[in-house]
């Protein structure tokens, strides 16, 4: 039997209402050559300028300040590659609490930076999905923390989603959503937000080539995550969870697969044309509309730019030509 | 005789008016850790998302659109390093005259690509001022085209001034303003605009250490332009005009002088914290308030970024580390 799972519009308000006073109403981005380009009217959601610089405080915030008192006290843990590591860290911190963030080898500094600037404890693990629940386990057992897993959590899910309901109040409503997927929060959520609103809104879902877990998924029918992930697209390393996977069968119509030179070329533009600082994760979704262009064509469509945490002594560009 | 130059509140509401149907209003924008650093309130006046990246097409709007129809019709012409004219060419293709641009040798590519891209009419010359101008006066005679100065040209400043009329609107206003100045078109402007509604906001411009002809003009007590500029902030490497010494005694409590590291350490914080991609003019007003801190400290400061126009395959820190 399939499991139920029932994250709602009415969730998605409730998470709206709780983080208010925390989180960033994200501003709403237009480029007149970007919308030149793809033939389409692009609304930039900003969430490379939410809290931390990514969407994940949303989520966070809505889990943190969704638990009881006593829970609350006993502090909060996860597992990330480093945004919703540092998201966790930063919304513990508005509600007062301890934060344990286990962190894989090979995360992006600038990340980790920012999870001990906002005070959380660190836990090195290896890089592997085993290494890091077997470490939160451990966490989770000395301190009696509250995990907070960074997208198959319902709470953090409907966090997610305010983004999309922000999208659709600022953009006056769209024909389309695009946005990446990596564990699938981000998509789930928006998708339940706008379709919520306008059951009429198409969502696509963009992701790299190099982690098709969500793409494969869809091909085959079932949820599918035996893939070593090699992208640029740090944020979207994640396998898809099964809550995010069912949901996405219900509201997603296609996963929408991207190079990482397509990656590389659309941050580019995002960089120079909407002159926004943008990791790779965010530049999936433009690459996607410019690859798959009839499902975007003369359409107003919204796209969540996911991040902003991207080493800027390092960009792909410069890389390239070294 | 001093000559009495009357740019007004006044020119500046008119300006407004005739650029709104063609320039955006741009966002201001926060971030709370950069208030934190500089212990003020912040308040972005985002003019790299302004059309063409840069204040600078207000000035070139409210010129070209201030022409009579029969003035009009024999186009435009200017001398620019970049900025000003791709903004000239921009603001004569809303109107459908053509536009003629002299470009000194050593321009950055990005920008005369721009140039290129809004329609104009390139004529390279040598990186001198007294070529420039004979250039464009060759330009002028053969053309009939009206000659539209980046900085000195009344209707220029008064386009430019919108940037700090918007400012004031968007933060419910401000004790400090502060803007970069290179010829002073920018900074005159925005101090009529700011001061003309709020005679209480002190006004500082930031400048260059390599390129200090305001400073020095300020500490000599009359114009003094008798400098080679040597600076990575290519857009304030322009004389300061008359017009604007002139309007920046009456306006400006000081110039406060930058450095080259201290500019290049701005623009890093800003690209970081506030993940805009700005050119480094830009980021010297806040490596003016990171230096100058008494003069900010504690205050709502207005915070001019003036331009977004830069190499991103030539970043300053990537350089200084090959």
């Amino acid at each position: 039997m399939q499991t139920s799972f029932r994250v709602t519009l009415a969730d998605v308000r409730d998470a709206a209402a709780r983080i208010a006073s925390h989180a960033q109403v994200t501003p709403l981005l237009r480029s007149r050559s970007l919308d030149a380009l793809a033939g389409a009217e692009l609304f930039f959601k900003g969430e490379h300028l939410q809290r931390m610089g990514a969407f994940k405080f949303r989520g966070a915030c809505n889990a943190v300040w969704s638990l009881d008192e006593d829970t609350a006290r006993r502090g909060v843990v996860t597992h990330s590659s480093g945004n919703h590591g540092a998201a966790l860290a930063l919304a513990a911190s508005t509600r007062g609490i301890a934060c344990h963030v286990v962190v894989p080898a090979g995360a992006v500094k600038a990340k980790l930076d920012a999870i001990e600037r906002y005070g959380a404890t660190l836990h090195p693990c290896a890089a592997t999905l085993a290494a890091r629940e077997a470490t939160a386990a451990q966490v989770q057992s000395a301190t009696g923390a509250s995990l907070v897993h960074p997208y198959t959590d319902e709470r953090v899910i409907a966090g997610q989603g305010t983004a999309g309901l922000e999208l659709m109040q600022q953009s006056g409503g769209i024909d389309v959503l695009i946005a990446p997927v990596g564990g699938g929060g981000l998509i789930s959520g928006c998708a339940i937000a706008t379709r919520g609103i306008d059951a009429g809104v198409s969502v696509y879902a963009a992701e790299p080539e190099g982690a098709p877990d969500a793409y494969e998924s869809f091909r085959r029918g079932e949820r599918f995550t035996d893939i070593v992930p090699d992208t640029i697209a740090d944020g979207l390393r994640g396998a898809i969870g099964e809550i995010n996977y069912s949901l996405m069968r219900e509201h997603v119509k296609a996963v929408l697969p991207v190079s990482e030179a397509e990656i590389v070329a659309a941050m580019r533009l995002i960089w120079e044309r909407l002159k926004q600082v943008v990791e790779p994760s965010s530049a999936t979704a433009l690459a996607a509309i410019l690859r798959h262009r009839d499902y975007f064509a003369g359409k107003r469509v919204g796209v969540v730019l996911s991040g902003g945490n991207v080493d800027i002594d390092a960009l792909p560009w410069i890389k390239a030509q070294g």
